[in-house]
Order: C-alpha cells, then structure tokens, then sequence
C-alpha cells in the first residue's frame, strides 16, 4: 500500500502569487487573485502566447512578493496542459532557472510541490526551489476540444479549463506553513473514455489517494481542517463520496475541491466546475495559502486530480487515467 | 553558476533494458537490443498504442532482467514525445507503480534518471524508483511534422525519431554502476524555430551544460571516459564543439553522441543522426551502461538533450528553447 513519506526537512512557502482571467475575476475568490487580466490575452496576441505570459507573470509577482531575485533560485518545476507544456518553457525560459518540466494533467500542481520538497529534502541552507503550474480556458478548448468559433455544446459534465496560474517558492523559514508529507499518485483505470467527462475519470485516483492515506494508521481524518482535491468538480465529488463509502470514509465534512470554489456555478455556466492545471494552483495561492498564514487553518491534504489524455487518445479509445498525487501542507 | 549536486547515497543502477524498432535494429547497435520488432507496431493497431506499447515492453524486460516485481517498485518517472505524454501513460499504467510524469522533451530520460536519483536520496533501505522512456518515429512524424503517407521531403538538417525505449531501475547495490552527480538543465533560446534544425536548437543548451559542469574545479575533461550527448546529431555536434571551442573547451576526444550511433548513416537515410525520447535511454542502456559494467568505461557525464516545442508554437513563431540536463554515471 501507497504511504506518504514524511519530510525531514519540511520546506516552507516563502513565497506565492496566483494570477487569473476575466471569468475567475468575477467568482467568488476573484478578489483574493494577486492579478487578473479582463482581456485574458495578457497582453499577448494568442491564446497559447496568453497562457505562457501569465506563467510568466504569476513567478514574477511571487519573486516580487517574496523580494526574491530569480538567480537565487535553483530549480523551477512546472508543467501545464498545452501540448509538449509549451506555456511553461516559453513563458518561463528567461528567468534563467534550472527547469524539470513536468506532465501530471491537472494533477501537475501538486507534483511540481511534491517534487520541489523533495528537492529541498536533499538541500542544504538557503536553497529555494520553485513550482509553477498554468492552463488557459482558449487555449485548452481549441487544443482538446473545438475552438470557441465553433460554438459547441457543452455537457453536463464538462468542466470550464480555469485561465489561471499559481507559483510557490519553497525553502527554509524559522516559521510559517510547510509541506510535511508527500505522496505520489497511481493512475487509475476507471473505464472513461469521454473527455467531456473528467470528474467520473479522476474521482477513482482521489478515490484511492484518500484510501491510501488514512489506511495509514498515522493519519487521522479528523487531524485535517481541510481535505482538499483539484478539480474534480460536482461530478467528480459526487463519485469521490460515493467510491470512499463503500470503504466507510466519509469526508464530506472536510473536503471542498478547487473546481467548485472558482466558479459562482449559479451565477457562471461553468457546468460540473473548474478544471485545469492553474485550478487547484490559483486557489492553493489566493484561498487556502493565505487562511493557513493566518492560522484560520492549521493542517490540509492537497491532493490536485488529473485526467491523463490527448485527443489522438481518446479518438483511438484509450480510456482516460486518473491520478491524484498529494501533500500535507501544516501551518506551525 | 549552476553546479552538479553530489549525491551522498549515489544509486545503482540494479536493472535495466532496451528495446526498438526495425531501423534501429539494422543499426550499428542492433545486436544490443534487448528486444525489436520487425513492424514497429509491438502488436497494436494505431502507431500511438505501439509506443504505449514499447514503454510497457521495456519496463516489463528490466523488471524480468532484473527479478524485481512491479510491487517492490516505489515511483516510476516516466514520459514521451505524445502531446499529453499518453504513450507513457497508456503504456505503463496498468503496472500499478505510483506515477510522476515529466516533459522534457528529447531531454526526458536524463531528467527521468536525475529525479529517480534524487527520490533515492531522500529514502531509506531497499527503494527502487524506476525510470522510462519512449520514442516512435511514426508518431511522431504524424504530431510534429506530416503523417508518413504524405512523404514530406526531409531537410538535411532534419533527424530520425528513434523508435525505442529504456527502463532504468534505480536503488542500493553494494557495488556496481551507479549516479554520482545531478544537475538539471537550463532553458537556452538559440532563436531557431526551424523544426526541422533540433540539433542547432539544443547545441547551445548542451553546451551551457557542459561549460557550467567544467566551470566547477571538481570536474576534469580527462576523469570522464566519454562525454555523451542525446541526440544532437551531425548538425548538432557540430555546433557544440563550435560553441565550446569559442570558451576554449575541446571535448572532441571524448564526445560522443547517442544520435550519431544509433544508425548507419551511410546505408540508412536519416540525414543528421537520431532523435527522440527514446535514442538517448536505448542507447545508454544497450550500450554504455553493459561497458561501464564490464569496466570498459569508468566514469561517464551522459547528457539528453531536449528541444522544448509544439507545432502549435512553431507556428506561432515561438522560438525553439534547448534544454540538458547532465547526470554522472560511475562505475564502482
């Protein structure tokens, strides 16, 4: 069975920023966003160029914020949905930084944490690492689907690609909130082929992460003020409940998923919620990050959900693959 | 100045294998395979399924080779050329490994073989973490470039998708072949978006690597036996020992690049040499890694290079970023 490993060497937030599009701006956490961009262009002249500068933006205001210079960076982990995760290299190359792209689907948040602790767990002094995760609504909708021109309809179950990224610098700090665990995800074969149907294809990932870790006998349900997934949206949540009470866990008490925060779902037609790399990136930095500083939270399980796919996958009906990597992030 | 880290608990390398395709195994190399098929289509209907495929083949034979059941395997870092990544997804999934998946591009077994070095540092007794990756000729001419049937001429400058895959796995070994040294590559923009010119795209990316290793007093050209690159090719190669020359570095008499030997360029038409996920991680594992066992070769700096693009960004103009990072392979 799977088990976290508990870090030595716990690593801190010294920095984050998150930034937003124009539909984020207007849900409900829209004014906790470090910066948001009613144009969603971000002053670029593509989609796809949009998604690499608000990469580009979201690591420069976390640098700013933290009154850290990009040399003082060792390592840059990240990772988005565009094909060969181009929003990252372009959007991300002239900082300079030594960079491990990585490819987790919506799960790619958490991976880039997990893999920065690990980096730092093996470092010595002031080292900080840096994880930046993007996606972009235009740019994932022409790319997975069909371009906004054409006007398709949407399913119930479809999720709104949120135009959002996060990025987190990690390293030492006497005090602050923390990464205390770690937990790759396994990929999990629900069946689903229907990429209008992500929720249904990752709840059995997150299913079996959540199993995993309170099969431990070190974990607690009631020891997290929060247990949190990435974009599994209504669908998706509801499926998560109903696969963990089979095994006798419930935690509807605990648990909110990125992809139901974003969005006013009665206001916004949004459908079964947010989903994307920069869903659960966006509000780990502007919603729970913030709460943890404050203290108004001690103790989370973040645990991003991601649906391994393409097109040419799907058209040639391999199912989609689920994957839930988490993290234990602890205020102290 | 970037610097390699020292690993302090450096992994052996405790199985591994390779496997190809029918070009590659008329190859110089062909004998070394430790298995090909004929078709290239590894008993799948669609050229995508045959590199998820290849993938599964190779993990399954390093397992096998090395007596070692997926169960005993902790994490596995895996990825391919597929937009999504999905041959290393669809390929491997069903092994049940915890999932870590990374985007690289040409880059992605050195970063596969950095990271599994790095877990490895952080855990204790007998983990394993295994390392996979993947190219396919066909399908990667059909995403990056024209489907095969349209018979696209090819510039000279252009290069031969390997199809081929490594397994790599990684844990404690009294003696033998193992990972000393890390360090991730730099994001390089040469300014070419030619996608038919990768070799002069990633040529500066290797030589920054290079440059930045032999900057550190600790390393000496004359310690390594060899200085292998990825898939620079001709055009490639050539540029580096340019680039190089200009700092005053020769490594003419060491280097050697894994795009240069996989084929015979005289009988076999792939103008500069070959690329690909899988040239690198085939060609260390068919060829370098049975020579640094036998001690034929004592201490090797092993290089992927990586050319981080889309098509969608070469449309867009966006320039093709080279990227390499270097791991030291020793025999002990």
């Amino acid at each position: 069975m799977r088990k976290t490993k508990i870090l030595k060497n716990p690593p801190a937030f010294i920095s984050y920023a998150s930034a937003a599009g124009y539909e984020e701006h207007r849900g409900p956490l829209g004014c906790k966003f470090d910066f948001h961009d009613e144009t969603d262009l971000f002053g670029s002249d593509s989609w796809e160029k949009a998604e690499g500068e608000l990469a580009h933006t979201v690591l420069s205001l976390a640098l700013k914020k933290g009154g850290i210079s990009e040399q003082d960076v060792e390592v840059l982990f990240a990772g988005d949905l565009q094909n060969q995760c181009v929003a990252s290299s372009s959007g991300l190359y002239n900082f300079g930084i030594p960079y491990l792209g990585l490819y987790g689907a919506c799960s790619t948040c958490t991976e880039a944490l997990l893999l920065s602790s690990l980096y730092l767990e093996t470092s010595e002094g002031d080292t900080i690492a840096a994880a930046v995760t993007s996606s972009h609504y235009c740019a994932a909708e022409r790319q997975f689907r069909t371009p906004l021109e054409y006007g398709g309809q949407r399913t119930p179950t479809a999720q709104w690609t949120a135009t959002a990224a996060g990025a987190f610098l990690l390293g030492r700090k006497e005090s602050g909130v923390r990464i205390t665990e770690i937990m790759p995800g396994k990929m999990i074969d629900s069946g689903i082929c229907d990429a209008s149907n992500m929720g249904a294809a990752m709840a059995p990932a997150a299913a079996d992460s959540v199993f995993a870790l309170f099969s431990d006998e070190k974990h607690d349900i009631s020891s997290f003020d929060r247990i949190v997934t990435g974009d599994l949206g209504d669908t998706g949540s509801f499926f998560l409940h109903e696969l963990l009470s089979k095994d006798g866990i419930d935690i509807r008490d605990k648990h909110e998923d990125c992809g139901l925060l974003l969005y006013d779902r009665n206001a916004q037609d949004v459908h079964s919620g947010a989903s994307g790399c920069g869903c659960s990136a966006s509000v780990l930095a502007a919603h729970y990050l913030p709460m943890l500083e404050k203290r108004e939270l001690k103790k989370i399980l973040f645990m991003s959900t991601g649906a391994l796919m393409s097109p040419s996958s799907v058209q040639q009906r391999i199912p989609i693959f689920g994957i839930c990597p988490a993290v234990v992030i602890e205020s102290d």
